[in-house]
């Protein structure tokens, strides 16, 4: 079977700094697609937003996460993590405090993400997810880019 | 020539905290593939382990990476980088006080890689290597999709 | 329309810490390689220089970003974020102060990244950009591995 694609993107709204589980959603989609083997490719489409994996089971692990990485880029500005230097404010806040935390979470994290598609699925780990992963305090209409390559059904 | 892909497992035992080199298999896989030109995905299928390139030389370059991960995601928990707060312990420790610094040093890191692969080897920098990073304080049994997209020598 | 693919390697001087902005470039060898619809492939062919999509607009998103890694991996050594440890140095620093530090922060972003490509172009969010982040005090002689793969125009 020659190799094919599809593209499309998704439309995720967020209610606050936190996670948003895609993968059902991803999988949904690839089943639409009818690409049975492959790779998913994603892309968020924004600078203050990222794509991570993490697990799907205990909902404490996205509270530690999240309060996390809020304390590793604080809306209050930083200091060196040797302690050799004072605290610094952010340049940009155009969009208040937390505009420029979110920009610095994005680049610490991930913007894309590519996945292998089996058997017309997502080939994930048992305790795996895909998240979204808003780092504005307050919610927002984001875009996933989502991309197949690979091989459909020869049944269909 | 046609794309076609070739999806494979790798099961890797790691020992401890650190790095396993996955470069050679990797290579090695392609060989058998009969890949010579395309892009290689990798995905580690867990959340507690990532996947990283980084120098292929002197092995303090690791050491240090370790040592720096570990302190800025430290078992005791964690507080402000601004020191502007409390020190705060994980929630999720199910798994012991190494957890949830797992979960988070993955998070820092990177789940999935893609590589280029040219002459049917991975085209790399001189000083690059494909480490699997495993994050648990003992070792696990772990494994990465790899999953290669590209053309066929035509001489076989 | 089959699928097809096109490689090459961009040579970027950078001139110190900072960003170069590579999606223009980008879109033009995309132009080039006629490829209207798939994805592109990058991998940073380095160890302390790496790849990342942030803000277009104002600079001064640049300069925090900047002073945030610099001051999350100083050069000067790192201590845990919880305070609960001494300062250490590190052992890897053949090349100098900027040498270790410089693998870090490549191993907290990202060496390769992956996009979609429509219309013959980059898909990206309207305040994305895709930067080379060279993280070495001085600048370098930089590679970045491009690969696309996808389908060409059928009027060509």
């Amino acid at each position: 079977m020659p190799l094919q694609q599809a593209l499309h993107q998704l439309e995720i709204v967020t209610t606050g700094e936190g996670f948003t589980d895609l993968t059902a959603q991803l999988n949904h989609w690839i089943a639409s697609s009818r690409i049975k083997r492959g790779v998913l490719h994603l892309t968020a489409l924004h600078t203050s937003c990222s794509l991570t994996i993490n697990e799907n089971a205990d909902p404490r692990v996205l509270t530690d996460l999240s309060a996390y990485l809020k304390a590793l880029v604080p809306e209050e500005g930083f200091r060196p993590i040797n302690g050799l230097g004072e605290r610094r404010s952010y340049l940009h806040d155009d969009e208040g405090p937390d505009d420029m935390p979110a920009h610095i979470r994005t680049a610490l994290t991930c913007s894309t993400l590519s996945l292998s598609i089996d058997q017309g699925r997502l080939l994930l780990g048992i305790w795996q997810a895909i998240y979204l992963w808003e780092h504005r305090r307050h919610g927002s209409h984001r875009r996933v880019a989502i991309h197949a390559i690979g091989e459909m059904n020869s049944h269909e």
